[in-house]
């Protein structure tokens, strides 16, 4: 892929929204954001610790992903469109 | 299970909510929020100390811990429900 | 007592409201917030420092403690009510 | 006395308010916070620096201190009123 | 090129702005800020770590970058424009 | 003097207030605060680094200082007006 | 000059406003501020990092800087007109 993101960022690809929705029964005063899925394409060195060390990343290429619905910026790389987001917005690796 | 929360986030299945309610006599201008009761189901290898070190997860897998009801977000994997969280919104371990 | 509180959080059982009003005459645009006193039945393993060490907690089992009427969330164990707060809550131990 | 502040809090006797109010003449636009005197009746250990060291208190009871108004909360000892609040909020000592 | 910009700041002369739109059938909710694409004419030392060590920048002169549409103050070199920025918001080097 | 400022606050005696605005056609809307002249009466140990060492005073008594208006506490000492503030609300020492 | 600034403050002599503007068609929804040209009269020590160590400034005596129009404080010394800011308000030097 001919993009390299920063720090602790990612490229991800988006995939199609799974169904995350919890019943109504069980949390009727829900407000919780439903996350979304997607696929890691590139990823940046890591953020810094306190004093300059490199931290490494957890995701790697290839990693499906679970994110914030409200994450990340748009980019077209290529014709094609991903997401550019911080490691910290990540939730969880499916694996 | 198929999912591995990031850094020093859990995945927790929540639990029939336990009756938390104080008596209007002792606390009658409480407004405090009642927490959930959950099993922690995966944990993330921990969050980072400033000199880059893991601090281990003082939670385990199969944990009944007591969290805020307006923690974390829900996510849907192989059709069951679960909230991601991180560690630090978790109260206290039930035993 | 079968609840363990995460990091630095204590489990207090609330005791009767003490009497600590400020006369008028001596401090008439008061709007200080009164404070609460509770017994501690449960402490965690206490916050961590940057470096990841532990900070031991201060108070322990069985202290009579002040608090704020605000802090704290409230949960019922074995039928009992109690607050979960964290010892930076707590403002003095009386002996 | 019977009660010990935790971390770097002190309890303060509240001693009769000094006047300290600037002339119109050369501050007319003064809002500036008009500070209170009190007496220190019991220190806590101090607070903790990053790497978890205890940072010793600067007041020792006995101390006579300025104070912002605001400061603090009211709590009653054994029939008496005193002020609890972090050293940070202590602006000075009268020697 | 006759300017240094601080710490870890870049200047940025700024390029076409790519079409980054990701169509409404997949994101119709989004609202998610469009970054820019601009190339690296100077780089300053880096900022500092907490003991003061410089960390050294990711990007070099020459490099293609994005970066959000709102960051960075604009300038004016002989003649010519351009964006000074940290490089925090630098999302990625397009290779 | 009989008073000692806690931590990195100085004692400030408030001088006669310079003249320190700039014309109107160099910098018509300018909406800059103004800062006031004064002499330091006493300083603290100073502030403390993230590993619990003093950070020693830039400022001694004697020093005239440049100060922001609205910085500080307003306190009357033997029936003299003083401020008390941080040395970081201090901007500069005129020699 | 008989000024000398605090921490990493710098004295700033502000030079005639250099022309930034960015033309319309390329930046149509620009909203972006535009910095203002100075010449550095006199430096701070620097700030302190994290262990209290002085980080060295990167700017010198002479330096002609760019810096954000809103940044600093106005001051008048021996007649003249100048501007105390932070270092970090300056986005880069004009060689």
């Amino acid at each position: 892929m001919n993009i390299k993101p920063l720090a602790n960022r990612v490229v991800i690809e988006v995939l199609e929204q799974k169904e995350t929705k919890v019943g109504g029964i069980i949390m009727p005063d829900s407000a919780k954001e439903k996350p979304q899925e997607g696929k890691i394409v590139a990823v940046g060195i890591g953020s810094r610790a306190d004093n300059g060390d490199i931290i490494p990343m957890e995701v790697n290429v290839g990693d499906i992903v679970l994110f914030s619905k409200y994450a990340g910026n748009e980019i077209k790389v290529d014709g094609n469109e991903y997401l550019v987001m911080k490691e910290t917005d990540i939730l969880a690796i499916v694996k």
